[in-house]
């Protein structure tokens, strides 16, 4: 549990200065010393040689990103893997990260060692070093992580590089993630450095709020998506969500967020059958769907059925903040 | 106020996308378009040429670093500024960062247009660029920004520089920023990177946490420091504060949190009335003070009376998550 059930496992009964040692420790190889890790007013980073830098930033917070059900390790393995999907969403590396904790006085020590347990194995995974921090207070009950993730791609890829007829692709299975794979997701690094280095591969992202409001995002004002439905990749977890909601397994598929996946076009001269073939040389365990492909913009809406030529109930994925 | 009076002045009213799209405005100048800026995955950074990468990351949450009684203008300015310290602190000079928002619904849309009207105003002041961020929920009434902060120096002054015989200087005046200064400070960058300049200056950083705690930041295990304590600059504020709080005047000097003045060491052989009339000619404006120097460890305490060769009563200042 997140809260601390005796007096001497609260946080504040450890205070910020035994804190930050303490999460020296929990780190162990992840935190270098300062100058290049934590302890000063900054942390001095090298840039990459040869790369551009690439920057991005990232939160979990109790209640909202995990709750009571997800373990402490997992909570912080996702903080640090939701950075990393969008690292390889533009093809990159991983580099150096910051650190930002929020948290209320009442956090168990015991979970936060877990969390920090979490956070240093996938960063060793990944070669992440952080190289520094901030702690701050939060009233009871809460705690919010922000990491900062630098990192380092060749040609990175980007969201508005889409064009008129490129072929649309996702990575993986879509929907429910809620189940498991919110936490329990691995980010396609290896398939998104991999892709990075296609020259048609015209955009790319990885799916975070849902098929259907993330597809919008890599789709110019003069385009719409003719989209395949008998190709959607429908997850395991998707259907069972189905089964409960009574909603349509193409709706989780296409509104549910979290599915941490790539989406990608490629452009339409390409042989998909050696492009298939190559990705299934690379990565045999990961499925590639070829869901569509992009059209010029239709009156009816921004994504299409092609089969029948009208325009997808689902336009809206996860949105944050948002009452209605 | 940050809650809002009015269904349609809450951020949940908004909505996410929205949200991003009015920040986008907000900002202006401050926000280029991707992949320099928001948009993207993540941002593409050009790393500084002829000097070193530094990072920062600080936070702001409503009722720990501001109150009501703070502008929603002057909590956006103060998110920026005490980034900008840290960079102040190593002598550098500010670049672009990232910004996560963790708020809750119920948190004022005017309210926050306020809010980064102070993060742009203190960004354009400074050539800061916001090229990427994060939104995200947390529950009714609270509200956190995090900014993760880059920056160059060609030279960064660290906190372990530090040597046996060096002088220790303050700029400006101490305690009681909890009556105005806390929020109303311009960070001490020109005068950092005059300082960095100095290979006689071996040691800086910034007060965030009182006298009391920072200075043993840049004490060696080894050493102790002696201090002049007629030679404090005390802050109208600190005499305001102790004449209300009944503590001593030099208790709210030593231990006040959040100063953002420049704490830093120089050399023994430096002539110091060359050293502080060249201060004085550059920054006319801002006290220096030469409060002591640093000596070899006193089995007494750290921080030493010059006078009477007894310890100082004051050795901690403001910690968070410290319940005693």
């Amino acid at each position: 549990m997140l809260t601390a059930h005796t007096e001497v496992d609260r946080i504040d009964h450890l205070g910020e200065i035994a804190l930050i040692k303490k999460i020296g420790a929990w780190l162990g190889p992840v935190n270098p010393p300062a100058p290049a890790g934590i302890g000063d007013d900054c942390a001095v980073l090298e840039p990459p040689v040869g790369a551009k830098q690439i920057i991005t930033t990232d939160t979990v917070s109790y209640g909202q990103h995990f709750d009571d059900s997800v373990s402490a390790e997992d909570a912080g393995a996702k903080l640090i893997k939701r950075n990393l999907s969008d690292i390889a969403a533009m093809g990159g590396t991983p580099g150096p990260a910051v650190l930002a904790l929020l948290c209320g006085p009442d956090v168990s020590i015991k979970w936060m060692a877990g969390f920090f347990n979490g956070v240093r194995l996938e960063c060793q995974r990944h070669n992440v070093q952080l190289v520094g921090g901030d702690v701050s207070s939060l009233p009871e009950g809460n705690f919010s992580a922000v990491l900062t993730l630098t990192g380092s791609a060749v040609a990175p890829k980007l969201r508005h590089g889409a064009q008129l007829g490129d072929y649309i692709y996702v990575t993986g299975t879509l929907g429910g993630s809620i189940l498991k794979k919110h936490y329990a997701f691995a980010p396609r690094l290896a398939e998104g450095q991999w892709l990075a280095t296609h020259s048609g591969c015209h955009a790319m992202m990885d799916l975070t709020d849902g098929l259907a409001k993330d597809l919008q995002s890599i789709l110019h004002v003069d385009f719409s998506a003719s989209l395949n439905l008998a190709a959607i990749p429908i997850s395991n977890a998707a259907r069972a969500c189905a089964q409960k909601s009574g909603r349509a397994v193409l709706d989780h598929a296409f509104c549910d967020g979290e599915d941490y996946e790539l989406l990608f076009t490629l452009d339409a001269d390409e042989n998909l059958k050696t492009f298939e073939a190559d990705w299934a040389k690379h990565f045999p365990d990961v499925e590639l769907s070829c869901i569509g492909h992009i059209q010029p913009a239709a009156p009816i809406g921004r994504l299409i059925d092609a089969e029948t030529n009208t325009a997808l109930p689902w336009t809206h994925g996860f949105e944050h903040l948002r009452s209605s």
